[in-house]
This record gives C-alpha cells, sequence and structure tokens, in this order.
C-alpha cells in the first residue's frame, strides 16, 4: 500500500471511529452471535494475493462488528469497564505509528523515560507515597506475578532463580481474591497447595486474626511464609482487604505484601475517596489499571515496586547482543517484567493525563460513584429487591427476592432476569455469587455513562419483575 | 474531549503519520539523546486541569520525538526488525477505536473467531503442519514461558501446578539460545542450574553428541530431562538447531521439544527457504513473531502447540464471574496463556495478511533475504573484512580485519566502526560477540529497505576503514 492509499484509508478510517463514537448507543452493547457465528463467514485459507482495503473494511463492518461487544458503550456495566477515550486513541495511533519496540532505553530514549516521568505522575496522583517506583505491564495478571516472583526470590535470597525450590513457601489471600493469584502461584511453582485461602468477614474482607493464625500454623510446620496478596476492590464486590492491618502483620513475621487494587486505584485519584489506602506504605508491591477506570486504552496496568533493585534482580539478564554504552545510566525495562519487547505505553497514559488534567479524572471517577451510590439507593428502597454487599465506589451487587422462594428458584429468577435486561441489547450486566447467593452486578465505569442509563438498567429491571 | 476535536486531532494525526512515512530518511535512524536528556524537559508532576491537544502534540514533536530511535526506517538493521506496515497500523487504529478486552469468547466473540481463523491461516502458510493449533501471545518470552509451564506440567502429571516442585527438572538449550529461555526457566521455578547448555558445532548449532550425553547423564543422577529448547535463527547469529534430529531424541527420552522461531519464522513462508523446519512436526510447540518480519506492528507473537489441552489445562482457571453459557462451545482464550485481559490483535494481523496476500509477504523476504546475501557477498570479497558466522536467511555477521592486530585491537577497532557508521544517522546496526570475536551484524528486515540502504552501509564502512 503506497502512503496516499494509506492516508485515503486512515482519515476514512478515522472518520469511522468518530461516528461509532456518535452512534455507539445504536449497537446493542453485547454482541447477540452465536458461537461459530463469526468464523463460519470466514475463509479457510489466506489469500495468495494482495486484497484491496476497501474489501477487507467491508469485512470488518459486516462480519466483525457483529460479533463485537461494545466495551465502550455507556450501557456497559459488566465485569469491570476497559473504559478509553479519545486523548487515548490519539496516543494509540501515534504509537502504532512509529512502531518503536521499547525493550531497552538505547531503542528509543523517549520511550523509556517518558515512562518513568508519567509513572512518577500517576503514583503522586493516586496516592502511592513517593517511596514506590512504577513500571508499565501489560496486565495486572502479570504484575501479580511479577509480586509473587519478586516475594519468591526476596524469601530465598534468590536461590529460587538460582537453583529451583528447596523449601515450602507459602502464599495468603483471601477466598474473593482474583483468579490472577491463583494463576500467579502456579506459574511461579509455588503449587495450588502453598495458596492460603484466608477466611473472610461479612463485608468478605480478609479477617486478620485468621490470616495470623494461618502465619503462625505454616512457621510450626516449618513451611516459610512468603507473600500476602491483598486486594483492595474484589473482583466479584469490590472488597476491600484492610491493608493497614496486613501490613503490620506481614511486617511482624517478614513477609512480602502485595496490594492489587486493579479496578479501585484508580479511585485514589479523588482524595475523598482515597481510604482505602491506608497502610499502603508498608506494601512491598502495588498494581492497579489505568486500562480499567481511568480512560486509557487496553493494555496499561501501573505497577509500583518499594525496592525496584529487587525487581529488576528477579529478571535481569544480560546477554551481549543487548549491551549498550547507556546501561549505567539509564533504566532498561526489559529486566523490570516478563518480556523483553515493549510496546510504547507510556504515550497514551502521558495523553490521558495532559488531556483531561487531574481534576478532569476526578470529575469521572465522582460522576461514577456517585451513580452507583445513586443505584443503590433505588434497590434499597424497593423490597422486591436486595443489596449482597456493601456497595463500595461504583460497583452494586444486588438480586431480586421474594418471601418464600428457595435460593434455587431466587437463582433461577435473577438468572433469567440478567438474561432478560441484557438481551434488551441496551445495557450489559454481569454476575457473581456471594455466600451462596446468584446476584447481579452493576459496575459502573464507562466514560460516557450518565445517570439516564443507569436508570434504564433500573426501569428494565422494573419493567421484568413487574409480574414475578 | 468532543467528538469533533477528536476527529479533527485525529486526522491531522494521520496527516502527521504518512508525513512521517514520506520523509523518514531525514531523521538519524537512532535517536541522538543523551540519557536524562528526555525527561529533563518534563514537568515532575501532572498537570490538575486538562490542557489543549495542540499543546501536548507540540510536546511530542519537540520533546518525544528527538528520544525516538526509528525503527520503521529503511536504514534500521539493528537487532532484529520490528517492522509494521499500513495495513497494520490501519488495524491497529480500529482495535484502539474499539477498545475491546477479549479475555473470553463472550467479551466480544470475533476477536476470539477472528483469532482463531488467523492462526490456522498462519500456520498453514507459515509451513506449521496442521495439527498444530495457535493462539496470539504478545511476545516470543511469553510463549517460551508458556512452553516451558507446559512441559513441566506434561512431566508432572500437573503436580508442580498443585503442589510445587517434587524432583528436580532439567531443560536443555543451547549456549547460542535467546535470553528469554534463561528467564522463563528462572520464572517457572526450575532454576537456573537445571537449564543445562548444550554445546555448539562450528555453525553455532547445538551438538546431538552433547545433548543425548548431558540428557544420559541427568537420568543417570535420578534428574528428569522435561524440555529441550531448540532455536531456529540465533540472535547472535541465526544459527539453525537441527530439529528433525533433536525432535527423535526428544521423542526417545519423551522430552517437550519447544521450538523458538522468533524471526526465523517469517522466512518460512517462503517454501524455498522453509527447509530449516523439518523435522518441526515433532514439535510440542513453536512460536515466531509477526511483529519482527511479518510487518505486523508489535506485539504480536504466534504460539502453535501440538496439544492445547495441555496448554489449557496448565492455566485454567475459572470463578465465578468469568462463567458464560458459551463456555463448552468456544475458545476462552484467557486460559491460553500467562494474561486474562487480551488485546484484540487478530484484527492487525487479518488486515496485514489480506492486504499483501500471502505473495505479498514473500515477496519481501525475497527481498530481504537477497539483500543480505549480496551484502555478504561484499564482504567475501573483501580482504579487509571476514564473515563469522553461515549467513542464514538476512543475517550477516562480519568485522573489519587487519593483520597482525591482535583480538583486543580488533574488537577495539570494530567498536570504533559500530559507533562511526551508526554515528552517520544513516543507519543503525548493533554488535555481538561469537566465539570471543566482536562483530557487527547486519540484520536486514525493514520493510522500505532497499539495494541503496545495504549500499550505504557499505559505502559508510569502506569510508571509515579507508585509512586503518
Amino acid at each position: 500500500m503506497e502512503i496516499n492509499e494509506f492516508r485515503k484509508h486512515a482519515h476514512a478510517f478515522v472518520d469511522w471511529i468518530a461516528d461509532y463514537y456518535e452512534n455507539i448507543e445504536q449497537y446493542p452493547v453485547k454482541s447477540t452471535v452465536e458461537p461459530g457465528g463469526v468464523k463460519s463467514q470466514l475463509p479457510p485459507l489466506a489469500p495468495e494475493q494482495g486484497e484491496k482495503m476497501e474489501d477487507i473494511f467491508n469485512d470488518f463492518q459486516n462480519i466483525i462488528m457483529p460479533g463485537i461487544s461494545h466495551w465502550q458503550h455507556p450501557g456497559w456495566f459488566a465485569y469491570f469497564p476497559a473504559n478509553n477515550s479519545p486523548a487515548s486513541v490519539l496516543g494509540e495511533m501515534l504509537t502504532a505509528g512509529l512502531g518503536v519496540q521499547g525493550m531497552i532505553w538505547d531503542t528509543s530514549p523517549a520511550a523509556t523515560e517518558l515512562e518513568e516521568v508519567v509513572m512518577n505522575w500517576l503514583r503522586d496522583m493516586a496516592g502511592v507515597p513517593p517511596h514506590f517506583t512504577g513500571v508499565i505491564q501489560d496486565t495486572a495478571s502479570t504484575a501479580t506475578l511479577c509480586a509473587l516472583l519478586s516475594a519468591r526470590e526476596k524469601a530465598t535470597n534468590f536461590q529460587v532463580n538460582q537453583k529451583g525450590f528447596q523449601k515450602t513457601l507459602r502464599v495468603y489471600t483471601s477466598g474473593h481474591t482474583h483468579s490472577s493469584i491463583e494463576k500467579g502461584v502456579k506459574i511461579a511453582g509455588f503449587g495450588r497447595e502453598n495458596l492460603v485461602y484466608i477466611d473472610t468477614d461479612e463485608n468478605f474482607a480478609m479477617r486478620m486474626d485468621a490470616l495470623e493464625q494461618a502465619i503462625e500454623q505454616d512457621i510450626k510446620m516449618g513451611l516459610t511464609p512468603c507473600c500476602v496478596a491483598a486486594t483492595l476492590g474484589t473482583t466479584s464486590s469490590m472488597a476491600m482487604d484492610p491493608i493497614d492491618e496486613i501490613g503490620k502483620i506481614c511486617q511482624k513475621y517478614n513477609i512480602w505484601l502485595h496490594v492489587d487494587a486493579a479496578f479501585a486505584g484508580t479511585a485514589a485519584i479523588a482524595p475523598e475517596y482515597r481510604n482505602f489506602l491506608k497502610g499502603i506504605e508498608m506494601a512491598d508491591s502495588y498494581v492497579f489499571n489505568p486500562h480499567k477506570w481511568m480512560l486509557t486504552n487496553f493494555d496499561c496496568s501501573a505497577y509500583f515496586v518499594k525496592d525496584a533493585e529487587i525487581l529488576k534482580r528477579t529478571f535481569s539478564i544480560m546477554p551481549e547482543y543487548l549491551k549498550t554504552s547507556a546501561d549505567e545510566k539509564v533504566n532498561n525495562y526489559r529486566d523490570w517484567g516478563i518480556q523483553l519487547g515493549r510496546r510504547f505505553r507510556a504515550l497514551k497514559l502521558w495523553f490521558v493525563i495532559r488531556s483531561y488534567g487531574i481534576e478532569g479524572i476526578r470529575a469521572m471517577i465522582r460522576l461514577h460513584i456517585n451513580l452507583a451510590q445513586e443505584f443503590a439507593g433505588w434497590i434499597e428502597k424497593d423490597e422486591e429487591f436486595e443489596i449482597l454487599a456493601p456497595v463500595n465506589l461504583s460497583l452494586v451487587c444486588f438480586r431480586f427476592v421474594k418471601p418464600g422462594q428457595s435460593e434455587e428458584e431466587l437463582t433461577a429468577l435473577n438468572k433469567k432476569l440478567l438474561k432478560n435486561i441484557n438481551a434488551s441489547g441496551k445495557v450489559y450486566l454481569t454476575h457473581t455469587v456471594l455466600n451462596g447467593r446468584y446476584c447481579l452486578r452493576l459496575s459502573v465505569g464507562q466514560r460516557n455513562t450518565r445517570v439516564k442509563h443507569v436508570e434504564q438498567v433500573w426501569d428494565l429491571i422494573k419493567e421484568n419483575t413487574r409480574d414475578w
């Protein structure tokens, strides 16, 4: 494709993207295609000869688009959001155009140095103490794996890296933790049996007596406590583990404290919501995802560590072909994570923070939290519904209830309710199970979600349950 | 930012990107900024109020651009390439605009199903046997880690995942392997001492007698041979491990065979260069990176496995909040790798393959290999230079030589030569060390590299060494 062809198509794509945003509410939030519905329309073999971009783009519109669930639709209340923004898309365009691979400082100094600066900005914006150093990872799963590996190496004086496991290392987390903790524990070779699930209290937060008891018991058994993985804002119910208390226990027993605030961390940009971070100064590592709630395109996960030397020593490799004369003076981020190659992700983050300013991001956070709390208020006032977890930040866990119904019947009714409101195409919610109770999750976080969209959820719910 | 503002800026950015490509040869290939030169120009704190995109973009041009090394410059001969293309940038634009997170089928069926189809296309194009199943990973480092973990679990009947390490597992690779093997071995908990470096022959390929001897010795010692990580196209010198012979040894001892062809794999799209894949049917896993040489923006790594069930069982997690009614009928790629969240990477790959067609990609491969071979011919004919490794595909390892000079003197001269030609700003090469000899690497792979750019390297070299 000649440059002028590229120019023509790229302009057309810009208009398509802008039109898409203007008309996004005309799409059903969740794709309605059946399994196999997309691939059945695609040929089994690649074309021998190049095709015209017009034809490719037609297929994109006719075959791919019906199979897209619209994460940027203001009716998106499913999972956690992955909201983006015009500024972020602009940043992604330049990242794609430059095609830089920032594995080391030398391969594009600006990619490394902008990341350094922007991660300092983000740290200071988001209530993370100044003794932390930040680095961008792709996802919180990866950041959590980095934390588990650093904990593993610190606990063994870097001997697992060198010799493999010589003793049994234990990791503690709550039963409401994200699945990435278990995944990371398995990847890092601890073994799932060495992941100790600590009981939670009525708010789904880790119980301190149970944590300390588990640690004491392990020590008596000759096992080595290695890491506590605490969560601020669990995926199911936005529960907050008390990291100020966990931090003290970790210090007492010399255990690595990793704090996963993948979604909730963004809320700390608004000081009035920052209280869940109390004790964060005791953490060894901390992660939250600007790609969830901070207007930045997936992927962009912000990983902060107390001691960057431990992180680097955990991952450091130095083959001849990567040595450069600048190595002593700069950050080479290849040693700060799993991957060698790195996209220039700092650019979109810089665009977002500058375009919105801290105040602009705070305004969005406040709006979303208010919308969720307002929705929770409607639920509370309605005796046909109940709230199943404390309404923290912008997540509401609730269900339809009817006197005399068994748990099985309530589960069936709420499954039906979820299916029906999602079938409207106007909104998309997902579910979880809390204390054995099936419930719906309203997770507010899409950039353009306003009160009318939350009202629409409530209207759909009321309409569907009118005769129940 | 309102949509109309976005539209305006995005159009301007398209023109900027197109102009950048048209004028890219006016930039020095490698950035000339000093360490700290970018960050010293950036404020230490994020702005409280939002800023105008015009101002942000000005800073991008004035502060960031001088710190960019231009991977898309046709004078890029450093490392391996990370070439992109207009079609790929167009795909990235749509991926950014849609802002889809394809962690499971349900969150955008088209993202999953297009990946399935395009990975089949790629497998069949690139000489990978039809019993392999493909999945996109971010980088070969991650794919290699997936391979090591699958090998670990297969060798222990999934007991490391469950209980942690109960026995000593051994991994074999050549001394010329990529650093990601060592990194993966450490991450997966094997311990570096259990990574056995096998001697190489005069072509820097793994020696079969040494491999079998190492395996036999380990078995005698009561250790468990687990994985051989073979390389097709080493980073230093494009050496090819003989995977047909390695495959037989792996079958004999029931060892996982992982094959890393991160750069070279693309060459197999041209059948006449495919011979290095002889024996690939015996591999358990295979990776190559479309983001290196196949015109696809970083990141996009193609990972192929013989038995997808092992991969899924290695990574599978199933929290309540991710369960969907489609789970039995579809691929949920969250279980196919490290991360939960996933970008819609298949889109750019689909755009590239369709836009170029298989023939278009082959034409580029052939051109690049011919250019490298032509350059090697010039070196061979010149007694002041020598080639230090077999010239496989598009990589030439060479150095300046002068009778009577010690190795130290030759190293100093060649370092000086590399520094001088890179200082021209016209070309960018990097170095390696082979058999203790410092040498320059000419790695051809940027999309727009033509014979004049290779001639320019040669002219600069001759000019700089004229009086030596």
